[in-house]
């Protein structure tokens, strides 16, 4: 050809603040993939067809230099510029094969399910702070002054977590749950989520057998299950985890003793003994022990976390402050035994030092003026105060058969139904709300019917509403 | 007893900002668990063992009380309260094994080293911006005005990253590398490493091949060897990776088309072209385009990325704002070919969501305000006369053997030194920095020696110092 069929496509679109040569390359690759320029065409010169388009000719050059590098266009002195070959038809002609995803990646999209099922939705969702009471003076003060403090590092941070929050935390950790720990043994990460990877990364390999307990919180069961562990069931009754069902071998064991999720259990000092021996006699075998929501649930006869009771180095604590503070601050840690400090930090540096800087200089800041102390001292009451009114809401409840988990403390409580409920039914069916049902949350066991209810994402009146709403349904149903 | 042999150590210290119960309740539990206190020692009371360590009386009740609970005491009505078992005791009676940590914590552990080698110290340290030309005034500018705007949503964030910032990061990959990918594609993640541990996660298995350049970039290799993937290393000459070497399968290639590291060779079309093709003959395998310093080399005749090539969803293209702005702000992304965004998406919520929302916005509204492509403009000038700079300085070096690779562009280039030379005994031998030598990063040939020089981590004089100083020390060697 001597200039293209249709020029229109080509014409500049200013307003899209795309390089204009950049641009004008990218309409004749289309076009040439297309196949609307054909091979060995000659195209206008750069003057013509900068004239007809309105463009500078250094532009339409600059074009045509970056198609040619590309082998799109091939100048030929005398005779202009021909059409080359595409450089996407080559790909495109071979015997490609359609995509299929490996194993791995169709099981991890196929998690997906767990989180909507898991989360829950509306005043009842568990596990949610009342964000509306986050203590927004006193962080952005901390916010501010650590902005000015840490302006000149500007690169990579240490990969554990800045020191002044390792610092902070085991101060915390000591006042608040007795954990003794070295400010060397804290590894700083995202959440409870990203600590559960990085468990699960550093410690395992497919196929491996992890406790898990039974039920159990749903998104740490899909953290090992997206690493391919074996799932090792426990059941759980009201004190937790039953020790005596400890299958013989396993790389992990994941545990709530504080305060069992969902089911609300406090592990006794036997069990928690029992379980250390458990893991004690085995070489390379870990608890984990999450204290999700210790700073709610401390105060009324707390026990010693696993972590302070350990003599050999088998206890993982992680802590997270999604729910004491908010999870945008998205901020959580590890505390390490001391033979595996060296392979946390240094799969943090690999899977990429995630926290920022500046929001982990703002935390240390805010923990050591005592904010955060405070903060969870009036949230408590608070607290406090919705679980009676979520209580005496579900009050009508228990005459229909419903019984309530241990409710002193924490964020949540179970409801509980009678064997054959069917709680996945009644779980979808409020409008605009989802609850967590405990049949989701079940691994093996079929006898564990109810709710998780949350009573910290919403006002007292919503709390009560929703409440309400649950039980008037189940009286129907 | 009927008291402790040495109150002392029960004596509150009131500096320590602990709660006094607790901190009471911590010694008499370390004094039991060291012996000191034996069991069915007799205590003494409340009221007097108060007075005498002036506290409340109150606080010693709690203190006891938590003791109680946790089998540390034995409150007797009549007779007092009596030593119970301490509770560490019986994890360390029990038979315990010592703790060895499983195969995969050692591998990680092992790996430190890399990042020491790898890194490199000192004005020629590579890949590590200028961070005093740092844009501080239009970034603080974009994060008070997001920090306004994103104060009410404090709760998780989307998955994949902040739709403003996807929509964001896919204008600015048109615009600057011809990638044309729709936002949900982008999964933002905390940088390129996050992005190679987020792929590693997604799609391989323990044991599978994965093809690295030889020499590559030592963190990438790292990541791989974290996840215990079996390394094939295909050489690269002058122009990049020697695709007729690529083996027969392999799950993932982790390629560097546009500016290879460490050599700097920029792939030619027909290898793209074969490379892709390579790809498209097999089901899951996967091409993974780190396009790491692509801002500071598509000016000078740039090439397509391989996923503007990518016909079958093969290319998995993977970029980072920390050499382009700073590490600190810990940002990349990852552009999936349509068929994994599910898998990446869950895999992100699963690893634990780590980027803030606040950072992701203000990098949002700093590209979208202009502030980005005008950052990368001028950096381009400085490091251009940094460049020239360093090649200068180094000229002399030529003339005792070495030979530079290619240095037009780029945030490195790399001084190749003759066969048998001794790169890491002169790497470490410059007092307080440390250069990174090519054999380092070499995984299979022994024929790659010289060093990897940035020209971006100190002043113009800085750099011309050390190049200098390298030199002076090479003429010596």
């Amino acid at each position: 050809m001597e200039e293209p069929l249709d020029l229109e496509p080509l014409f500049p679109d200013r307003a899209a603040g795309e390089n204009l040569a950049v641009q004008l390359a990218r309409r004749l690759r289309e076009a040439i993939d297309a196949g609307a320029l054909p091979a060995g065409a000659r195209l206008l010169g750069t003057r013509q067809l900068a004239k007809r388009l309105g463009l500078g000719r250094n532009t339409v050059a600059l074009a045509f230099e970056q198609l040619a590098a590309e082998g799109y266009l091939q100048p030929h002195r005398g005779s202009g510029t021909l059409v080359g070959v595409s450089g996407r038809k080559p790909a495109r002609l071979g015997k490609s094969v359609r995509q299929a995803p490996p194993a791995r990646a169709q099981l991890v999209a196929s998690l997906r399910s767990t989180f909507e099922v898991a989360r829950g939705l509306g005043p009842l969702r568990p596990g949610m702070p009342d964000l509306a009471k986050f203590p927004t003076t006193p962080w952005s003060r901390s916010a501010r002054k650590t902005l000015n403090a840490y302006d000149g590092d500007l690169g990579y941070g240490p990969s554990s977590g800045l020191r002044a929050l390792r610092d902070a935390i085991a101060t915390h950790l000591r006042q608040f749950r007795g954990v003794t720990a070295r400010a060397d043994q804290i590894i700083v990460v995202e959440g409870a989520q990203a600590a559960m990877h990085l468990v699960a990364f550093v410690l395992t390999r497919p196929g491996e057998p992890v406790v898990v307990e039974d039920p159990c919180y749903a998104l740490a069961r899909a953290a090992f299950e997206a690493h391919e562990l074996r799932l090792c069931p426990v059941p759980v009754d009201g004190d937790g985890l039953l020790v005596d069902a400890l299958p013989r071998e396993a790389r992990l064991a994941f545990v709530t003793p504080t305060h069992q999720f969902p089911l609300g259990g406090t592990l006794p000092i036997a069990r928690r003994t029992a379980l250390l021996q458990w893991a004690g006699r085995k070489a390379a075998t870990y608890i984990v022990e999450d204290d999700y929501d210790s700073e709610f649930t401390s105060r009324a006869r707390p026990l010693p976390p696993l972590q302070c009771l350990d003599r050999d180095e088998r206890v993982i604590y992680i802590g997270s402050f999604s729910k004491t503070l908010a999870p945008v601050v998205r901020l959580g840690y590890i505390v390490a035994p001391p033979h595996l400090i060296g392979a946390f930090s240094t799969a943090r540096a690999i899977a990429g030092l995630g926290c920022g800087v500046h929001v982990q200089a703002t935390l240390a800041d805010f923990i050591e003026q005592g904010h955060y102390a405070r903060h969870i001292r009036r949230m408590n009451a608070i607290y406090d105060r919705r679980r009676a009114i979520l209580v005496n809401a579900l009050r009508p409840a228990l005459r229909l058969g419903f019984r309530l988990g241990p409710a002193q403390t924490g964020l949540h409580l179970a409801l509980l139904g009678e064997r054959g409920f069917n709680d996945v039914a009644l779980s979808s069916a409020l409008n605009g709300q989802s609850l967590v049902a405990l049949s989701r949350l079940c691994i093996r066991r079929r006898d564990c019917r109810g709710f998780v209810l949350g009573f910290t994402n919403g006002s007292d009146a919503e709390i009560e509403a929703a409440a309400t709403q649950l039980v008037e349904r189940a009286r129907v149903c």
